[in-house]
């Protein structure tokens, strides 16, 4: 029988800044898995499952936590199960993941129009700018009234500014909208803030909690909110084929980290990026945005950097990009970090004598790779995808 | 048994700016609807039904037609059969009607996400416009790749210039994308360019043709297409609620200003538009966009002007204003474009000491008149609606 | 320039038994559209659109109605605005027109299942028959559950008994369940049981009441309900393309058979199916159901009959048919009766030599005519299609 | 802080019957966990995922295989891979899982129509019963034309017999219909028949073979198909939010099983199942179908037997229960099934005194039992769902 056709054996992300979904679960979290529970999770059965919930849900200062399988299965049954009857519409950030990155969910299951607004300054949605597109449900029968304002914390890596947040969340309140939040990356919102899970529970209808992400956990997510929304957003989950049966070990994992000092786990990946940025700034290459967290967005059409290049030159250091976003999380050494500074260098160098005009709607270009890297050192084939 | 709440009799659109599709039926088309064909167009047996039909395509270039009740239904239709399965988007300009106008049909009846996107240069889509916004079909699974581009002719008055609409056709059939046509006032763009509808025939691969606006049919479009297109277009108008029995006098009405001399009526409606652009201008009152047709659009934003004020000195000159666009029409008469000349120019003095800062998506503000006009005169209510 | 293609001039509906829907505008209607008020309907604008849909609730007891172009349009946008947040379902006959003929729209609009139940009576549901198959809302994540019953009155000619509605209606409040009435032909079953249509009103939340069948009206139905249900049924029909503009030729037209003696009208073809009814029964041909009103359904099946072979045996005495339901309506003459008794009994013979088994979901069979029939005589191509 | 609500801890699936997905993970599951490979099944960097995807693709003949995470996820993203262009309708049995346990699925993801179909013989859909429902695309714009059959094997415990798979699948190549099979207990089928996983994939275009159930893996299911059919599938799954990321330990966990004899463990639960309807039927207890593997189902309705009885009397010997369904599974023990006779035929002879007409469209009847049992013994809430 032939042999299978399997991907080379994946070893570690330390020198994996392509994202911070390719954390892997560290001997703790196995030896954890060993002691999970072995209940029905959609019967409600799976002691580690309800305790996983909860204790994320407690966090957040919200009534409930639902177990999900990724960020993007609790972003789209919290925002259907917030909206009733359309035609209706949501605002969001025009990166936004839910409206960029999860493959029309919003139309699919929800029937939403989407108003994708480009922040006026840049970095993060002010609530002039939520005012300044939303459409009102003033019985204008040609419309898709807004029923619900989408905002990610972190977006870009940038942390929300908590006033800002507040101010939105006013006016939501005033004008009967409610407010999710993609929460991918709110630990390292909260980490570098200093603002605490439940103050964002405060102004958040409801908030997917990512765990897969910079907290290290094979799989998943938990959207918290109220009684009333978990239930529904259940049968939503249900619906879209995310009802699981014995997950106790995977949320016996991801307890861990959780139960384990995050904290200083994040903010130790938030200092390689710091300084990365700092290096770049020094060098004159241009950023994208302010690297508040984990992120460091190079700006590849200010720079007119080929991404390709980019992927390259960092394989040349045994280093793993995507594209423009450098993603760091606790896992990255500082050895890498000192590489990806060689290889971000020599590829904007490079641009200086191949100036690359990429006109796609996002800086990441798929890397479709050659055989040969630009010094002639073969690579394997990297399916790489946008961040 | 008490008495109807009936709304006032409507008598003449000759003062009313508010949309070109307060057209009325002509004496001519009474008397033509009194010999319409009878048959169920159901069926496929009414004879000014597919006459209608057979005389839209043919003057298109194109091999069918159908006769829908609406554009929105037109134009929702097409775009539903050029898609074939989700997750997949649609571009338009980020004013398109098919986007902000048609209720969420993309999201509901198409499950498509929308890219709407801001002309660089504030009047229409060009060709790299569409390229920097455009989500390539390359596998990656986190997106909803652009299967259509949906372009709109005119778009807030303006004609789409014939170059750029084929620099753009060329493109999508060499990315495989299809291209369809808000075709709402493209009479008014081939009168205007002289442009024949049958090479914007050759260029998109649908077209709604509307014919209640500015040709004066009671009620209507004609979506062409090839023979395979419209016979699938026909399945989602019954889906839709669309199909309609004896609709002989409406076709048979819709014929009559088709085979009058449209264009004539047509290019006068457009030298009221560029006569009162040109006061405008001389006044130094902000416009939009170019008036290239029938359409003002007043720019109430750098005005600084309410759209309520406008309203109201329209009515204190019986000239019926919806806001910041005056649409002009056929049965519009040289008076009322005088009497529109003064409501403007004193909406516009009114706004130099009482300057209003609309902070709204569309420069339209529901008009919730008051009983009474800034001059004291009582007014009834008036239901505007967005343009 | 080559002829069109149109279909042969349809004449008269006095030989057209396939469907009520074949009903030509009479001249008293033409002459009354003449008068017609000319208003945008889309605005809350046209008289005659207002007071037609004001008549039609008022008859039958309800705060407002819709004037919508077909009934397929009242049905759905009906059912969507009774239906909230999904997973759920609605329940019907398995005959019923909104699950077997309006296109999928209840999946497409709607997002809704359906659990389409067979009558243990055979002719229409029972409570029983509602109970046994409803799908309750007890927080079960696997379900879909049911929040909406839609009959049919009639149903296959049935007239439904108002006691079974009684109690239909009563344990829907019960239950929370709304229950709505496609009401293609409930002039019918008015007419024949006596039941006014403001009894209906109370029975059912909302009531589709067509206009271009039995009552002959060009197109369209009023979709009746309360103000809040009308005004949300609004917004659905402007996304669904149903928003049409100067409406008042059509809504007056309507009119003149709703102020006629629609009753006698009715009557008279309800006599035309009776007599035909015994006629059959006498002849040993089987009926499918009794023939409460104007349609009698021929047993196709259980006769063995070809439905090709009736449809040229009624070409044969220039009688349309389309298949096992024979359509009368108040435009159908006596002398059309007299043939269609003898096309029947001839196919009916025919059958008996040449025993025929549809094998397909419904006794329609599409008639792919030959240029000639059995007799011989050259048939032009019948486009029929299922009743 | 106070203490979490957590379920009482899950010890062991021996005594419980409700459903073969309570199936705990063993021991040798856990070690195999602690070797998973680490990488990021997203990108398609993880061994084990790939490796098991392969491993059941390569079983069932296909070309390829993706890992999900239920069988729900992988039904649905099959059938929807499968339809292109609605309108259009799928046709099932009237039981099956796709259409009255998946949250309505179908119509929210797919937008189709489903034709529910109630077996002439009472087990499985022969292909005339597929025949005469199915709905052609004859070009009748009222329909929703049948694109796909999804038969379940088993379902409701029954074998489908290979002879009639094969003619259903040839006439589906000849209508150009595609054919899914939910194999949620095709491991069952195939064990029990003798007929290889890979004689089914040559049948079905797809199959959703699940893991969690019989097989004993903590989740998911592997959708086969060929190649273009599986990368589709994939953009499905991430849209619907199944794109996971380390999944390596639940894949390994997983291939023991089936690497393990499974044939045998299957076996050993059928022969429980067997001897239980040997049983009953030697009680005069009715059963709904034949016991062909590992359900037995108890016909509650000709019993009427109170299915909460059933299960408070299934609790005295401390056997758990949900209904008329008794699943047995490779963990259930001899111990159980002698005591769930007892509890049987102790509720049957209960139903003889005190008769039960459930009035609901399934057997089951959600069981609110109150905090004593019928003997009186304290009895925490179960909450227990529909089969």
């Amino acid at each position: 029988m032939t042999e299978f056709e399997l991907p080379p054996k994946y070893i570690t992300a330390a020198n994996d800044l392509r994202s911070d979904t390719f954390t892997t679960p560290t001997a703790e979290m196995m030896e954890a898995a060993l002691e999970a529970s072995i209940g029905d999770a959609v019967y409600g059965e799976d002691v580690d499952t309800v305790r996983l919930e909860q204790t994320v849900a407690r966090m957040a200062g919200k009534e409930a936590g639902l177990f999900c399988v990724s960020g993007t299965l609790s972003n789209q049954i919290a925002i259907r199960t917030h909206l009733m009857q359309p035609p209706y519409s949501i605002l969001c950030d025009y990166r936004a993941h839910v409206y960029t990155h999860e493959a029309a969910g919003l139309a699919i299951l929800s029937q939403a129009m989407v108003v994708p607004v480009v922040p006026s300054n840049g970095d993060y949605l002010t609530l002039e700018d939520i005012k300044s597109h939303y459409v009102p449900d003033d019985g204008d029968i040609h419309g898709a009234p807004t029923r619900l304002i989408s905002l990610e914390n972190t977006l870009h890596g940038i942390v929300y500014p908590l006033e800002e947040l507040v101010r939105i969340k006013a006016w939501c309140m005033e004008n009967g909208l409610k407010l999710h939040c993609d929460g991918a990356r709110i630990w390292n919102a909260a980490a570098q803030s200093g603002v605490p899970l439940k103050q964002y529970g405060e102004i958040f209808d409801s908030i997917s909690i990512c765990l897969s992400k910079s907290m290290g956990a094979p799989i998943g997510s938990v959207l918290v909110g109220n009684l009333k929304f978990v239930k529904k957003a259940t049968h939503f989950r249900k619906q879209q084929g995310g009802g699981i049966r014995q997950s106790g070990m995977m949320a016996r994992m991801a307890l861990v980290n959780i139960n384990n000092d995050w904290k200083s786990q994040l903010l130790y990946s938030h200092s390689l990026a710091h300084e990365l940025a700092e290096y770049c700034e020094a060098k004159g290459i241009p950023l994208e945005s302010p690297a508040d967290t984990n992120f460091v967005f190079i700006n590849l059409k200010a720079a007119r950097m080929d991404p390709d290049v980019l992927v390259k030159k960092g394989l040349k250091y045994n280093v793993k990009l995507m594209g423009g976003r450098v993603s760091f999380h606790y896992q990255v050494t500082r050895d890498t970090l000192e590489k990806v500074k060689l290889a971000i260098s020599e590829a904007f160098d490079y641009a200086k004598e191949h100036p690359f005009d990429c006109n796609g709607p996002t800086q990441i270009y798929r890397s479709e790779s050659t055989e040969v890297d630009v010094d002639g050192n073969a690579i394997r084939e990297i399916k790489t995808y946008k961040y």
